[in-house]
C-alpha cells in the first residue's frame, strides 16, 4: 500500500482535453493517486475512462452524488481524500458543494462558480466545512511568476506603478469556431455564466496580476462586447484598472484575435525596474532595471540566483524546459501537501490560491460587466467581493 | 552647383540630440542640402553649429524671423526651399507660421503645436499658404509599419477588430530624472503644452495606430495622471479607444516605467490574422494567420514578398538592418520629393503624413485629458478635430 | 488490476536527478506502472525510494542480478515487463545484458555502453534476445524535431547541404565544478568510458543530426581536448563532418562554456530552405524558405499545419508549452506501445530509436577520438559501426 | 568653405548597391564631403552618378589613373584627401596602389586584394607611402562588437576558451542565382581571387573573431567545396581553428544556405562567461555569466553601463536602433579623424583596422584552401601572414 494522497475526479472523461491534463498534473510527482471517478454524464464513456486508469468498477460512478455518498462510506484508509472538479463551469458549484458536504477537500477548475453570488455562497460553505479548497489558476503556478512575485514582495522593483496584462486567443475568431464541444458550453450563458471571454480567460489575467504583484485590483473601467455575430456572451474586451496601492493597469482579453494561440503576457512596471513574462516562453522572466542591462532570469532547480521557493517549484536543472503540465502539477503538489497535513493533523502550508482569489475573480468579472453596461464608468470591486 | 533641395533649420544647435538626428536623416539620401539655419537662442552656440556644417556666416541667423525675411529676399536659385523645425514644442507654431508666411514649406517635429486650438489655427495657415507641411511621426516611417499598413489595406487580415499599442519609457521615472535640458521643457506646461507624456509620446502611439490600420480613432476613454510627485503634467496614462470601423483598442504611454528604453510596440488583430511590430526590432513584422505558422516578415530592398512601396523604403538588402535614422530619413526623402515637385511644378506624391494627422493627434490628447478629468467617460474625437 | 505496462528500474535512487525525471516521464501518460526497482547501491537509500514509490518491500532489490532472477520467477501477469536503466554509464551494459538474458525488454539511458566494442557486443545480445531495446536520446523526442525530420524526409528543404549543431554547457567550467556526484563519474574514465564531453553530450548532438536529417554521419574530422587542468577526459571539442549524401556539417560540444545552461541547437540548410531549432525554446521550429518570410512552426496537438505524427506527440493545444519531461515521456510512451504489442503478440510500431543509433553514436565518439589523436585527419565511421 | 575631409571615390556608379551605402556612410556624420569620383568603367553612367552627387564635371573622371594624376595636381586646399575604393575585388589593389603613389590615403572595401601575395605587396606600398590605409570590415564596426571586445580585453570573461562563428547566406543557393552583376564577379576567379565564399564572407567572420576577442587566429583545419554545380570557386565551407592563446573555434561560411539572409553570428565562451552577438539584431549583446541571469546589453549613447568608447560609437539613445549604415559610418568617421589629424599634422588615433587585418584575412583564406586541398590537415597561419 502506498502512501499517496487519494484523489477522486468529477469530469474529464474520454475526449475532454482538460481532464487528461489534470490527471497528468495530479500524478506527475508521485504524491497523488486517482482512486475514484465520475468522469462523464455518459456512463459508457465514464466506464472506459475508469478502466484505462485501472480503477475497479465499483469506484467508477455514474453520478457525482452517488460518488460522494459511497466514497464517504468507505474506510478512512481507502476512501478518496479530495475531489478534483474538471467539469464545465455550471457544475463546479454543485460538485464542490457536494464534496465539501461529504467531507472531501476540493481542487476545482476555475471559475469556482458561474456567478459572483454562487461563489460567495460557496465561500460560506467552505468556511463551514473547515476543508481545503483550491482553484487551478494555472498560469500563476509557473515558477517564473512566483519569481516575479517574490521580487516584488521583496521590494526589488520599488512600488508597482503600472501593469499591462493581455490574453489574446484566436480559437473563437469566427462563427464556425463556436461549434466544438468546448466552444459550445463556453458561449452558452446557462453553462458558462454571465460572461464568455472575461469569465473564461480575463479571470486568468486578473489572477496573474494579483498574484504576481501581491496587490488586489480595486477598480475597473471596462468595455466588453461580442465581435462575432450571434454570440450571447462577450468574446472580446478590455479594461483600465487600479490596484490597491493606486497603481494603474490595462487588461485585454479576447478570443477573436485570429492567429493567436494562447498569448497570455504581463508587464509590471515599478519605480526601480520592470518585469515581463509571457506564458508561451514560460521559463524566462525579463527583468529590466534602471541603468542596468536587461536580465533574463531562467527557471531551473539549480539556478542559484532564483528565490529558494522558486527553485523548489522546478523539477529540472537550468536549460531543460518545463511547461504547462508542470505548472498545473505545482498546484496539485501544493494541494497534496495540504491534504497530507490535514491527514496527519499537522499545520498545512498555504496552497497559494484560495476561494478568496476566486471570489475576487468573479467580482472582477461582475465589475467589468457593470462598467461596460454603464458607458465604462469606474466600478469599485471591494463592495462586490466583500458585500455587507 | 548641385541639384539638391535646399533646407533651412530652426533649432538643433550643439547639444540638442534631435537636431543632429534630423541633419543625418535629411542628408542621408543625398537629396537635401542644409543651406541656412537658426540653430540656437544662444548666438555663439548657433554660430558654432553653422560653422561645423560649413555654412557661410551670412546664412547662420540669430533669430528665426530674420532668417525667414533674409532667406526670402535671396534669389530663387539660392534661398532655402523648406524649413525643418526642431525646436522645443512651444516654438513649433510660431516658427512654422513665419516660414509659411514667407513662402517656405515646413517639415516640423511633432507636435505641430502645443494645443488643439493652435494646431487648428496652423491648419488654416497651411491651407491658405498652399505650401507643403509635414510632421515627423518617425515611427510610422519604418518600412515594416508600411508593410503592416499595406497588408491591412489590401484586406489580408480581414477587418481590424482590436489594437493594442504601448509606449513605455523609463527616462522620467524619478524626480531626479526631470532636470536634464530635454526633461525640463517636456515637464513644463508653458513649453510642452497641456500634456506631458500623452503629448510627447502617446501621440506617436496614436499616429502609429491610425497609420498602420488606415483607420481613424473616434472615441477615447482615458486615465492620465502624474506618478512622480511635483509634476504639473501627466507622466503616465492609458486609454481604451474605438476606431472608425468600431474596432476596439488599448493604448498605454508612460515615461515612468523604470528600466524601459523606448519600447513602442503594436499588436493589430483582424478577423483573419494578427500583426505585431516593435520599434526596438524594427526590421521584423510578425504575421500570425489562422491555421498557419507565424511568419516573420523581414525588411530588405530585395525581399520579393514585401509590398513594392515597402521595398523602395529599404536602402539595404535583407539581413542588413536599418534603424531609427533611416526611418527619419524616409520622411525627409518623401518630403524632398514633394518639394522638388513643387519646384518643378509637377504633381507631388503624398508625403504620407500631414497636418491632418497632427490635428487628430492633438484632438486625441485633448480628448484623453477631457475623459480623464471626467471619470474616464468616453469622449468623441471627431467633434474635436473637425469643429464647427 | 490495471492494464499498464509493468516497469522495473535500475538506478535512480534518492538524490539522482535523472531517476526522478525517468519516473515522471514513464508514468506521465498512464501507460506504465513502476512495479520493481533496484534503485541504489546503498540499500537504505534504495529502500526509501521504493517506499516512496509505494512498492512492496519484496520488489525493492539490493542488487540487479537478484532483481532479474526474482522478477523472472514471478508469474507472467505480475512480473515486470521491461527494465529502465538509469545508472551511471559503466553499468549500462551489464544491467541491460542481465535484463535481456532474463527476458526483459530494456530502455536504457544513453550511452548504451562505455565503448564501441561493448555496444557492438550488446547489439549481438539484443539480436539474439529478440527483445526490444531503446535508448533515451531525449532531445530527438521533442515534437518539433520530428517535424523537422518529416519535412526533410518529404523533401520540403530539397537535399540537405549543411548542418550546424552545437551543444554548449557550462556546468564543468571550473575544476571546482567537478566534485558533484554527477560530475565525478562523468570525468572518470573507468565510469564514463573513453570520452567525457563527447561521450556525454556530443552523442546527443550526433543523434539529433542523424534523426532530424534522416542521414547517417559517415566521416568526422575532430579536435577534442581537456580545458580544465587535471581532467583525464575531454571536456570540450568540435568536429567537421560529412553525411551520407555528402552534405557537410560542424559539431561543437563543450562542458566548459561558463554561463551556458543546456543550449543544444541545430541548423539544417537545404537547397530550398533551412531549419533552426533550439532545445531551450523547444516548441518552436524556425523554417526559412527562399523568397518567403521566415516561419515559426509551433507545437500543438491542434496545429493543423503540423505533420500528423507530430501532433500526436503533443499533449496540449497550441500555445501551452510542453518541455523536457514530455519529450522524455514520448520515448516511454513509444516504448510502452512496443512492449504492449509484444505482450499481445501484435506488430509493434518503430520506437524511433534503437541499438543501431547507439552503435553509430559510439562509432562517432571513437572516430572523433581517433581523428583528434591523429592531427584531425578524416576518419570514416561506417567501418567502425559496421566492422567486418 | 566648409572644413570637411575631401573624399574621392573609385567605383560605386549607378546600380552598384555598395557604392550608395559607402556614400551614405561617408557623409552621415558631416565629417566628409565627396569631391571627386571615377564611378564606373561606363563613362555615361559615371557622369550621371557625379551629376547626382553635385560634382562639377571636371572632377568626374573616366579612369582612375587620370583621377589620381589630376587630383594630385590640384591645390592642397581643394584636392581630395583620401580615396574610397568600392570596385570589384580585382581592382582593389591597382586603385589603392595608384592612390597611395599619388599621396592619397585609402579606405578600401575588403578584401584588400585578390591574393595573399598581392596584399603583402600592398602592405609594403602602404608602409613606404606613410599614408593611412583602412579596410571596411563593417561588421566589426558595430558598437556591440566593440563592447564584446572591451569586455574581453578587460578580462570580464576570463580567458577565451572557444569561439563559434557562422556566416550563412542563401543568395547563391542555386545556379540561377549566379547571374546577377554582383554574383557574376564573385564567382569568377579572375575577378574575385582564389576563393569565392571564403574570400567574400569567411574573411568577415575571421575578422570578427580576431577583433572581438583581441586574439589572432593561428591555425586552421578546413573543408571548402562548391555545392552548386559548375562553380569554379567555393560557395560553402567550414573550419576548425585555434587562436593564439590556444582557444579553439569553429567557423562556417556559406552562400548556398537557401532561406538565409545575412545571418552572421558569433558566440565567445570564456572561463567566467560567454557572449553572443548576431548581426541581424545588432544592438543587443547577450552576456551569460556563471551563476547569474543572462544579460542583454543594449546599444545606446546614454547606456551608462556600456564602455565609454562604445557609447561614443552610438548616435542615438537606448531603444532607438542603429544599423548597418551606421556601422559602416563608424569606419568612415574614424578614418576621417585620422585624415584630419594628418592634415593638421597631429597624431592620429588608430583607425581600428589596418592592412595587418587584411593580410591576416588573406592568410586565413590561403590557409583554409591549403588545408582543404590537403585532407583538412592543420595549417599554421603565421608563416603565411608573416613570411620570411
Amino acid at each position: 500500500m502506498n502512501n499517496r494522497i487519494r484523489m477522486g475526479m468529477v469530469g474529464g472523461g474520454e475526449g475532454a482535453f482538460i481532464g487528461a491534463i489534470h490527471r497528468m498534473a495530479a500524478t506527475l510527482d508521485g504524491q497523488i493517486e486517482i482512486v475514484a471517478g465520475c468522469f462523464s454524464s455518459n456512463p459508457e464513456r465514464g466506464r472506459i475512462t475508469g478502466e484505462k486508469l485501472g480503477l475497479t468498477a465499483d469506484r467508477v460512478y455514474g453520478d457525482y452524488t452517488t460518488m460522494m455518498r459511497k466514497e464517504a462510506a468507505r474506510s478512512a484508509a481507502t476512501r478518496m481524500e479530495f475531489v478534483a472538479v474538471v467539469t464545465p463551469n455550471a457544475l463546479h458549484l454543485p460538485v464542490a458543494t457536494a464534496a465539501l458536504e461529504h467531507g472531501f477537500h476540493v481542487l476545482s477548475d476555475k471559475p469556482a462558480a458561474r456567478t459572483l453570488e454562487e461563489v460567495l455562497s460557496l465561500k460560506r460553505t467552505i468556511i463551514q466545512s473547515q476543508l481545503f479548497y483550491g482553484l487551478t489558476h494555472t498560469y500563476s503556478a509557473y515558477p517564473m511568476v512566483l519569481q516575479a512575485r517574490e521580487m516584488i514582495l521583496a521590494g526589488q522593483l520599488g512600488s508597482v506603478r503600472r501593469v499591462a496584462v493581455a490574453y489574446p486567443q484566436g480559437w473563437l475568431s469566427s462563427a464556425e469556431d463556436g461549434y466544438s464541444k468546448q466552444a459550445l458550453w463556453r458561449t452558452d450563458p446557462t453553462q458558462a455564466g454571465e460572461s464568455g471571454c472575461f469569465g473564461d480567460i480575463a479571470t486568468h489575467a486578473h489572477n496573474l496580476v494579483e498574484y504576481a504583484t501581491g496587490l488586489r485590483m480595486t477598480e475597473v473601467c471596462a468595455d466588453l462586447h461580442s465581435v462575432v455575430a450571434g454570440r450571447a456572451l462577450d468574446d472580446d474586451g478590455a479594461a483600465l484598472f487600479k490596484l490597491e496601492n493606486s497603481a494603474r493597469g490595462t487588461l485585454m482579453a479576447s478570443q477573436i484575435c485570429a492567429g493567436e494561440g494562447n498569448n497570455l503576457n504581463i508587464s509590471i512596471y515599478g519605480e526601480k525596474g520592470s518585469l515581463f513574462w509571457q506564458q508561451q516562453i514560460p521559463n524566462q522572466l525579463q527583468v529590466k532595471r534602471k541603468g542596468r542591462p536587461m536580465e533574463i532570469f531562467q527557471a531551473g532547480a539549480d539556478c542559484v540566483y532564483l528565490n529558494e521557493k522558486v527553485r523548489s517549484r522546478c523539477r529540472t536543472p537550468e536549460g531543460h524546459p518545463e511547461g504547462y503540465i508542470e505548472a498545473f502539477a505545482n498546484i496539485y503538489r501544493d494541494f497534496a501537501i495540504q491534504v497530507r497535513a490535514a491527514r496527519n493533523d499537522t499545520v498545512a502550508i498555504d496552497a497559494g490560491d484560495s476561494i478568496e482569489a476566486g471570489v475576487r475573480g468573479m467580482a472582477f468579472v461582475r465589475g467589468a460587466i457593470e462598467s461596460s453596461n454603464n458607458h465604462s464608468r469606474w466600478v469599485a470591486l471591494e463592495p462586490l467581493w466583500n458585500p455587507l
